[in-house]
């Protein structure tokens, strides 16, 4: 039998990606990315109607584009035979959500639509449903809802009911109109198959849905209005599906317009964080998966089903069968980085990093990397963009403190990257505590390969070996494996992913070991960390909201 | 009868200057500067000696230059009769003390003493001192030495006995060849009246003297050292005279040097920021003076002597005569915002301040001041140098905290300068709760003229409005004030200090007057200020000490 290959097409908030994986090794033979044509949509529509702040849409059509020039441009980059490609699966940012009429079209496609903002697509940072988000989880949580505890306490206004609520309160016609609200990681595999079969990671992770206990009760859903009362069986479909199993299979049309062959086997649709887990050859628990950019969101697997406090979710099944992933996050890693160069960083420093010929970052670090863990005297809580993760509270602020007039820039850019490691060790030590062990850390994403003195950081805080991702593009290639399982050993592919992952998914051969001397002075720091953020965090100085009160008074009197 | 002058010397850490001032009006005929020629000594001697870290020395030869160049200059520009100069007195940064021999001479001047560094002339911030700082204070306090209550409870290293103390300790030889240590201020003043008359304002702020007790007892001086059991009869003086008096008369030498009339006036020596007080026309209680440069210095007259929990000193007469003189401080303004520009400030905004033909101060504060209070949600502590008064605190460090991923520099940099006015709301309401009041505010210094903004941030934090001294040059002027009072009213001058201030001491005929609107926002402020001052600040969470503590013990491994 000739090689056999599957692709992985990874869907992301500015572009989409897909790769050529070799299924009996892993190595991704070609790559291609495709810009969205219209990108976020934040300010204006095409059609040219105004959006207020906080919203964030997309145009569906950019992820057919996506399909249509990547692939073909792969086949002809790897020279690989269609007839040797077994299979395709993709991931989707999340929750990232549309409506759609009874065949499927989305509504922001009628003429008649588009220049309604709630017709379109709401990308997953559509952070225009707070009050909605607020509205749901005060009427749960007097409720009792069971749900609650399986996603540390809160639902997040990014998530599919906030966002289809919102329709409802500000657009009840399109509401009305809306056959189905479909997660776009499963309208475009729906595209490719001509079936309609529902992912349980979206489902689990966003939708409240679980295996056991399905979504929350009608009383619930009437609770929050009326008309929502029969929301699941006359706007969603209970047609869910693991990932892991096959979605269907390609498409004629599909087929001529990317060169693939007809009836190759398309995968369930999954999340771009969660795919990653078998790239990086993770099939058993105790391994947690952080997948580093702007923000981090980690997934770990667990053999049980343990209510964690101030996690995003845990899904039976949401991330491999047979397990229950757990994900959690922090909402401020990269950007804090990017604040910091953006804001604080001195023309000298620019001067000297542009003679050196190295990027602002490379020079902080060859900096920062000279400085020894607690030499600056500084610790900052990571909380720019509020804490995901345990505290799960968007109005806490930065701090940092332990400042003199001979502190350096170098020594505040390590002092926050130090804030995310203990930020991310706060997170192990919570699941640890709750029963959920963590024996060892896998890095995915820019930072993890480009930033050694920063996963050495993790490592030595953490006290844990960090493995990184051997690929640039972790979640296409987790989709690969995803294609190949779905096409199925048979076909050169495989029956289940643990087998796949094995093969398929790599680390780098180094990896990143606690320093023992380090690990005693960060534990010593982190100690510090704790009691800060508990004090700041945890309401026995709330000073962070009265601030954020008062500057919200403020404008408003302005 | 003509017109008559006085001349006013005022030595700072780098330059010396003197003016020339009308008595009758208190105008500033004409003004000069001369830079030390050897500047502040804190790397190696003059011979090659090289210093140890925190060391700071002068060359007492800079300071005869500066009376040989200035004077001749302001002379000159003015054409002013030197007959019509009826008076002369100076000013200095202290604690500055020199060892000398039974003549006056500085040991420094003797060729086989010149390498021995502590021969030379401390200057104020000569900061290796520390450890025989902390002996004093802990012996004091198991003494129970009342002492310490009119110092807010600490003696500074800055101060003379920790200064003589290093030098028993480090170089007994120089401590047995002095014949007496002298302030700098004193050693000047003799130099041009051939007489030895010491100032009680450094006595009394700097050398634990008052006019009730006098000195220490020589048993707190023998439980430091058996050899300082009599230190005060042995190398100091008991000559001790009150600014406002006359010191004595010019010598012939010094005329000739400066071409000035010999046997004029020579004022009492005095201090930089107390010798202000007259010059902005304060002569009576609840009027606080700030000094504001790279630090505060605040000055204060009140009717009584009540002991202020952590102010720097209360000195009787040692401001103006019948009053209690007090002084307080912050030991980082100007210092916070340099370190603020020269570390945390972006590329663009030093490119978009060239553009606009203005410093990176004025445009920072162009962006700052269009902000309101409490919109940038940011609150700090000033305490980047250690906290001077209230706290008395070394070891203290800077926080900041409210930040987001939409903080601006100018946010920071206006939070910063926010920052000084609590600390200095913190001051003004420990001097009220301890029974001292104070209803207006007077600045001077470079920043009290130049930052308009920061004012009126004041006039806010604290609800008090702010008179602005009319001078460049206020201590100066000051001591011009002080030299008309030498020579009395016969010669065309005044026979009290209290007089010459109501005609010569000016403020500008604006003032900066509280908002009603922005001081409600900044009590709001203020009291998240106060809250994070005593938690940090007053042992809740000793953080910042544990964090230098790690810092120290990271360093010594290294």
């Amino acid at each position: 039998m000739s090689e056999k290959y599957s692709i992985g097409v990874d869907y992301g908030t500015q572009s989409g990606r897909a790769v050529l994986v070799e299924t009996k090794t892993g190595n991704i033979i070609a790559q291609a990315v495709k810009e969205y044509t219209h990108g976020v949509i934040d300010n204006v529509l095409p059609c040219g109607v105004k959006l207020k702040p906080d919203w964030a849409l997309q145009h569906p059509a950019d992820y057919i584009e996506v399909l249509e020039i990547t692939i073909p441009e792969i086949l002809k980059k790897s020279n690989v035979n269609p007839s040797d490609i077994i299979g395709i699966s993709i991931d989707f940012t999340a929750c990232t959500i549309l409506p759609i009429d009874k065949n499927g079209i989305p509504l922001c496609f009628y003429k008649e639509l588009e220049n309604n903002p709630h017709a379109w697509l709401k990308l997953w940072k559509h952070h225009a449903a707070q009050y909605e988000a607020n509205k749901l989880n005060k009427i749960a949580e007097e409720r009792g809802e069971n749900f609650l505890k399986r996603y540390g306490g809160k639902i997040s206004s990014e998530w599919l009911f906030p966002k289809i609520m919102q329709v409802l309160d500000e657009a009840p016609e399109i509401y009305d109109l809306a056959d189905r609200f479909i997660e776009a990681t499963d309208w475009v595999t729906m595209q490719m198959t001509g079936l309609e079969k529902r992912n349980n990671c979206t489902a689990g992770y966003k939708a409240i849905w679980s295996k056991r206990d399905g979504y929350p009760s009608k009383e619930f859903f009437k609770a929050l209005n009326p008309k929502l009362e029969n929301v699941v069986d006359e706007k969603l479909s209970q047609n869910i599906y693991s990932i892991g199993q096959k979605a269907g299979e390609l498409t004629k049309e599909m087929a001529e317009k990317t060169g693939l062959i007809e009836g190759i086997a398309v995968g369930i649709a999954n999340v771009d964080a969660h795919v990653s887990i078998p790239a990086v050859g993770i099939f058993e628990p105790a391994k947690m998966l952080m997948i580093m950019g702007t923000s981090t969101c980690d997934i770990l697997l667990g053999t049980e089903e343990k209510l964690v406090p101030g996690i995003c979710g845990v899904v039976e099944d949401g991330v491999l069968p047979g397990f229950f992933g757990y994900e959690s996050g922090q909402s401020c890693v990269g950007d804090h980085f990017e604040w910091f160069i953006k804001n604080c960083v001195p023309n000298e420093y620019y001067d000297a990093a542009h003679k050196k010929g190295i990027n602002i970052h490379q020079y902080l670090t060859e900096k920062a990397q000279k400085l020894k863990p607690g030499e600056s005297g500084l610790l900052a809580l990571d909380w720019w963009n509020g804490n995901r993760s345990c505290l799960v509270d968007a109005d806490l602020t930065g701090m940092i403190l332990g400042m003199t007039l001979s502190t350096k820039p170098e020594e505040i850019y390590r002092a926050l990257i130090e804030a995310t490691a203990y930020g991310k060790n706060m997170i192990i030590n919570t699941f640890e505590n709750s029963g959920v062990p963590i024996n060892e850390l896998y890095a995915c994403g820019g930072i993890a390969k480009k930033n050694p003195m920063m996963m050495q950081i993790y490592a030595d805080v953490t006290n844990k070996e960090i493995f990184i991702s051997a690929s640039d593009q972790t979640p296409a290639l987790g989709s690969a494996i995803f294609g190949a399982v779905a096409a199925g050993k048979e076909k050169g592919g495989y029956d289940s992913v643990f087998e796949a992952a094995k093969v398929m998914g790599k680390v780098e051969d180094y990896t990143y070991k606690p320093i023992p001397e380090n690990v005693e002075v960060y534990k010593k720091l982190y100690k510090e960390f704790e009691i800060l953020h508990d004090y700041f965090g945890r309401g026995q100085n709330n000073v962070m909201k009265r601030l954020k009160g008062i500057k919200a008074e403020v404008k408003n009197n302005a």
